[in-house]
């Protein structure tokens, strides 16, 4: 039963995975059914509308949109956001150099109704990278410190492939084998994976630390196209005045 | 708690949700987690390998790869994976008009280790299309009849709007409304959504049979792109002497 990928069971626990097809980033929405308190993760600017409608055809009350880490392929829609929703606050690491109303570490909770994500500091391919564990360690939400079968690059933004490589294997592989893992990215159509499948088969991070280093310190990859808007907009949730 | 979306609940269940962009198709892998037995839903030709690929890390036995319909807008990998899967079956409804090793129709069951999917005819997108159900009732794949808050269209390949209609009314909006409607197809990045959700949102089946019907008529979509290859390609799991 490695590999089981039944949804978290959790009483009252609505939740959505959502995709942005520009960047190929997944947004996630996880509220309380009862409470309707909502938290967003990871939302893009290109698809505000689409997020917000149906946050209000839920009848959710969105309390928190929490970004992983500070993105460099697009730009958050967390300031906007907190324009056209009376209360929402932007949440973001404290050692990723954002500008944000909370800033977030190791062990702090975000709470919505009887449920909560857990942050755990995972830094590497940024300073301030963070994933967010559901209370029962059913769902992961690793940003980009572990993608499925991969992770997000270390060339660049504070990027170091040993601070990936041990924040992935104390952080992220120590979560019960059937946890789920909910990326901010996937390029080929997979959503989701589990820390077993990972644990056993990411390419990467199944090698030596040694072996890792070189890898990401080979992939050669380009810039990525939107660096030089994205990286300073997030840094002010998005609200930049370009 | 109308729109809680809890994944499926029921026990050793092992769920993938994979998207496939240039058609922006969704393909579905159940699994009995104990048995491994595993069904496909809609697979693609495109991505046949990234399929074949989870379907041999996760150590699962393919039997049945199952089409909610003849897809016009891409080509199905059923012949190619019946070719590299031993033992693999196609399936398909009797109502299609396509070859396959089992021809399906309403109350027929697809069974996977201690699960199986119940068939419920749905045409009016076309003839042949089903609404698969898990046994729980907890999910609905619906192929092109109900899409998230839309439908497929009805301007060919069989096409009735009032069939279609009464097929969602009487055969989807009858279940559960907590059950969740996965749809063959987004092309927003929607991933799910729920019966209660569809029943009070969709946009054209809240509508009355008329105002439906001339929504439906009125369209004016261009022909699919790849319809003149797609749909004699699926008539035989898309294996065709092009
Ligand atoms: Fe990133
Ligand atoms: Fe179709």
């Amino acid at each position: 039963r490695r590999f089981c990928s039944r949804r978290a069971t959790t009483d009252g626990l609505l939740f959505r995975q959502m995709f942005e097809s520009e960047s190929s980033t997944y947004t996630y929405l996880l509220a309380d059914a009862e409470t309707k308190d909502a938290v967003l993760i990871d939302p893009v600017l290109e698809t505000i509308d689409r997020d917000l409608k149906l946050i209000n055809e839920l009848g959710l009350n969105l309390t928190v949109a929490v970004n992983t880490h500070c993105h460099a392929d697009h730009i958050t829609s967390t300031g906007l956001m907190k324009k056209r929703v009376v209360g929402l606050k932007s949440a973001i690491s404290k050692f990723s150099g954002a500008s944000a109303d909370i800033h977030l570490s190791e062990g702090d909770k975000i709470s919505f109704g009887k449920h909560y994500l857990t942050v755990r500091d995972t830094p590497g391919h940024t300073d301030g990278c963070m994933t967010l564990v559901s209370n029962d360690q059913r769902m992961a939400f690793t940003g980009d410190a572990l993608l499925i079968r991969g992770c997000g690059r270390t060339d660049f933004q504070q990027g170091c492939p040993k601070r990936l490589y041990e924040s992935v294997h104390q952080k992220i592989f120590t979560l019960p084998e059937h946890c789920l893992i909910y990326p901010a990215h996937d390029y080929t159509g997979r959503m989701v994976s589990t820390v077993g499948e990972e644990r056993m088969f990411n390419p990467r991070l199944t090698k030596s630390l040694e072996e890792f280093v070189k890898i990401m310190n080979n992939l050669n990859l380009p810039k990525p196209a939107k660096i030089d808007i994205s990286v300073p907009a997030n840094l002010v949730c998005g609200l930049h005045e370009v």
